[in-house]
């Protein structure tokens, strides 16, 4: 077995625990539908199962290589890239006016959270192409989205983003490449970026590079940085290929994992290039990039932990050893051995909390495109992103690394799989801003100086609390009023400090960060369980059970520990300061 | 940098923390002393720093192939190996009656913990060694002793431990391995073996290798196997080398991590062999080689673990980005962000926590070599043992883990080392013993049905919490007291449903042993702090000042879930009842 799509568990996510209907043949999904909704999830699930997950394992053991300027990708991508364009995946949730397909950002990452279950290495790439088609459509002039908005929704070029420097990683203030006027309008750049996604290969015809520079006389820190065009190939106003423009990869990285996926140092050597949006104003662009990748990060964590789930859980009822307590049985399937099920239980919980967390932001980005309450909806989505991307991706490495666990010594040996993605999940806490940086994006800018993102998800916990919910469930209700109160609170000491002291606001972050992403998945699960509940009598019952049971194990092992959040939140920079930690 | 010898944490740990006076110029160890002590651990740190780290990554790419039945190992280890016996450290704590210093185990340990931390591929050889050196000492003859023994300890030969079948992993009772006698004492073994550490290599003139096989009409299960010494080359009795026996390395694991160490599948067809201890006794014999190496394993990720926080820690010194909050400082050494320093402070906390818990486990071992108090320190061995074990290398697992994350995209390239150390730690939870075993045996034979161990534990924290303790710990002695309720709260608990609900009992077993290795550590990290405060006016005042704050960090971030973890232990096996988490 390598992956299966999720198809069942994600279906109940979009269903019973966030909801998708308000989209369906709304004004601004005109012609979105269940219907449409099952056959492109059908669809998706297909091209995951039987086109990306057999390249994982083949392309993590060949990587990609280096011959001059080429990037030679892993055998089987290029024909895989093809097929991928052709289905019109890249152009899921893009402008129907340059060839998109309009639909719902909860779809498309409901297909992307199986593209990176089956081979995140290879959905880097149209992760990367995304990006680049909602920067140029938002911040493009009305020419440059005509030129390359078709080719890159239709897949025959692809995007990079090349943020990243040797000096300049979290912290784009100190980026140096230079972009020099050529007087007609274009600019030269000239730099070195690193750690660039897909940054070159040659499965598309072009590659879009966005790129983010300095123009002179810029001013200093992240005012002084503007967005550029730069593609591989110049393309003239008809979109023809011309001549190879100078920027190229001079280096590959040896990575942990995503080995198939080429890490690409470029060099930008007075490289042709066109301004996206206004002078200086990169950092905005940037941004709108920054929050789509993000959320499309944390679904790299869940689609990773559910694939790592699901081989540990195949292998627990294939493997047999030992007499279990269970059943009874001798050489029984190590499933039945409470510790290893235990452990399998939790993964899953979390992958579906995760699940939920992502599909609910991106639900929060759907509801501002249908204009429904569209400010609530934008604050809420800007205070989940970060959570999603870390949350999500935190979770991502404890489940690769539990799901080695669950196969003993197997899970050491590369052969068995599970070590890929305990390998390949490592890299989703650290880009698109580390999970350090999400966490200061969180307890800053989004929890603002009222808090108000935050208060309002607190009055939809409360509402659901309040509403009438089966009474096999006051238990978890009672928990969950718990955890409620520990987010509260956490989030009133750390409006109160924000000003005072903002060390001890920073020590927090992280934890405050976990203890949302623990009571947010908590209250979809409690939510998800309901649902299974009221559909016991006339649905899979085994099934829906199973979705009662891993809420529970949630809340017994995970949201049980939102008053000790709150301990170490109010502990703040205290033992931290003055600490040297001086190596000798 | 790559390694620095821990030596003023591992001394504070040995003087402050656990205590090793009482073994100074005892009967038991009548030439040991401070002086003695200091002149073992600093030369042990040269070899780690001086020797084995500089071989650390070398090794990690050259790895070890097999040509035709021999392995090659990576450059530089052959002669590290020669080294190494030379310096004598096969034989620190061995018995001086066959070469050895017969010195605490304490000390051997803490030497183990430098040479794991430098490199823990190239330390499991005489790890395994040792192992075997114990299991002859406990159960051969006298003869069996006087030829393999000196050998073993000057590091002529080496040994190793063949437990594992395909079918029989975590579970012994299915092994099928057979040894027939010979008719004059000796017997010929047949079967396949998986997971031998470094089962074959030219790096000593002999390999011995302990085997467990089944004689024929053995009971079924595990009182049917006994444990049998089967050479390399065999050995006439004055210990000549003879003929190569017809045991031998058919194939080699490709591995996630310790790839300088040779994990073999070896093949016996009919290879002479020898029985060590009685027919059928091979399990008793077998444990003693595994308490040995369980604790051996808890130092791999205490050793493992403060390596990885030493890398990182030196880069978050020397990388600087960004303004700092802390110092007001731009471009500053990211260690100056506080949520950088809190996964610092978190790392190195639980590193100190896990060394102390695992020194405590020595000490104990020590303690009865004494004879003082023999059974009750008996007990607190065997108690300990599985909690040294797994706590530990959870701990080096997330602390390595928390390394790649502090390196941010530099901690996913290869080259910088810290993705080393997060693959290499991923063995140590799962050989020797799962955790999920580990926890097994804590809550059955080690907790009892009286909990007495348990109970001594208690007592030993409530007395250090009644004894003189300075006022500015008021708070953490509450934390403690309150963890140390906890702690009571669950064992109760499981003693009460013991009999009753032993599926709730093995579902628990994890967190429970969580909880305990939480509680040990905060009480040793607390009384570490005590020290450190008392010595505040003579001593090193930064560093002293340091061990409060780790301390005190611990409290915050892991201590504080105490609570938590019995709301988990109570929720038992509930949730994973009829849990069926089929795959479709």
């Amino acid at each position: 077995m390598t992956y299966r799509p999720s198809l069942k568990d994600i279906t109940f996510c979009l269903d019973h625990v966030i909801g998708m209907s308000a989209s369906y043949n709304s004004p601004a999904f005109p012609d979105f539908d269940s219907g449409l909704r099952d056959a492109v999830l059908d669809a998706a699930g297909q091209l995951a199962g039987d086109v990306l997950a057999p390249l994982n394992r083949a392309g993590d053991l060949a990587g990609t290589r280096l011959e001059g300027d080429q990037v030679v990708i892993a055998p089987g991508f290029l024909e895989a890239i093809k097929t991928y364009a052709e289905g019109g995946w890249y152009g899921l949730a893009a402008d129907p006016a340059y060839g998109g397909q309009g639909l719902p950002k909860m779809l498309e990452q409901a297909c992307f959270d199986m593209f990176h279950g089956a081979n995140m290495a290879f959905t880097l790439l149209p992760t990367l192409s995304q990006g680049a088609i909602e920067a140029i459509h938002a911040h493009g002039t009305q020419a440059q989205k005509d030129l390359f908005l078709p080719k890159l929704i239709a897949g025959e070029w692809s995007g990079t983003m090349n943020l990243t420097e040797p000096g300049a990683g979290s912290d784009l203030a100190a980026l140096t490449t230079r972009a020099e006027p050529n007087g007609d309008g274009t600019f030269r750049i000239t730099g070195q970026k690193i750690f660039i996604t897909w940054g070159e290969h040659d499965g598309t015809e072009n590659i879009v590079h966005l790129v983010l520079a300095r123009l002179p006389d810029a001013p200093k820190g992240t005012r002084g940085i503007s967005l550029f065009l730069c593609p591989k190939f110049l393309v003239d106003t008809e979109g023809s290929i011309g001549a190879r423009n100078t920027v190229k990869c001079v280096g590959l990285e040896h990575k942990l994992g995503i080995h198939a996926s080429p890490t690409c140092v470029m060099s930008f050597e007075a490289a042709q290039a066109e301004l996206i949006g206004p002078p200086n104003g990169g950092l905005a662009a940037m941004f709108t990039m920054m929050n789509a990748a993000r959320l499309a990060v944390g679904f790299e964590g869940v689609g990773l932990a559910d694939a790592a789930w699901q081989k540990a859980q195949n292998y627990a009822l294939e493997r047999r050893q030992g007499k279990s307590l269970i059943t009874g049985q001798d050489y029984a399937p190590i499933y039945d051995h409470p510790d290893v099920r235990l452990m399998l239980a939790v993964m899953k919980a979390k992958v579906e909390a995760a699940r939920a967390i992502c599909m609910l932001t991106a639900s929060a980005i759907d509801a501002v495109k249908r204009g429904e309450d569209a400010e609530r909806h934008k604050r809420r989505e800007d205070f989940l992103v970060p959570i999603a991307k870390a949350w999500s991706t935190d979770r991502g490495v404890e489940v690769a690394s539990a799901g080695v666990q669950v196969h003993g010594g197997m899970g050491f040996i590369e052969e068995t799989g599970a070590a890929q993605y305990y390998r390949d999940a490592r890299i989703a806490p650290i880009y698109e801003g580390t999970n350090g940086i999400q966490a200061a994006d969180l307890v800053g800018r989004k929890l603002g100086h009222d808090g108000t993102a935050a208060k309002e998800l607190a009055d939809d916990i409360k509402a659901f609390l309040n509403s009438d919910l089966p009474a096999n469930f006051k238990a978890e209700c009672e928990a969950l009023k718990s955890a409620l109160a520990a987010f509260t609170t956490a989030t009133d000491h750390l409006l109160a400090q924000k000003a005072a002291a903002p060390l001890d606001v920073a020590a927090a972050a992280t934890t405050y960060l976990t203890l949302c992403g623990d009571l947010i998945g908590g209250w979809l699960l409690l939510k998800g369980a309901v649902a299974a509940h009221n559909q016991l009598e006339t649905g899979d019952k085994i099934w829906l059970t199973d979705r009662i049971k891993l809420m529970r194990v949630f809340y017994a092992h995970v949201l049980s520990h939102a008053s000790a959040h709150v301990a170490a939140i109010k502990s703040g920079y205290g033992a931290l300061d003055d600490l040297t930690l001086n190596l000798d």
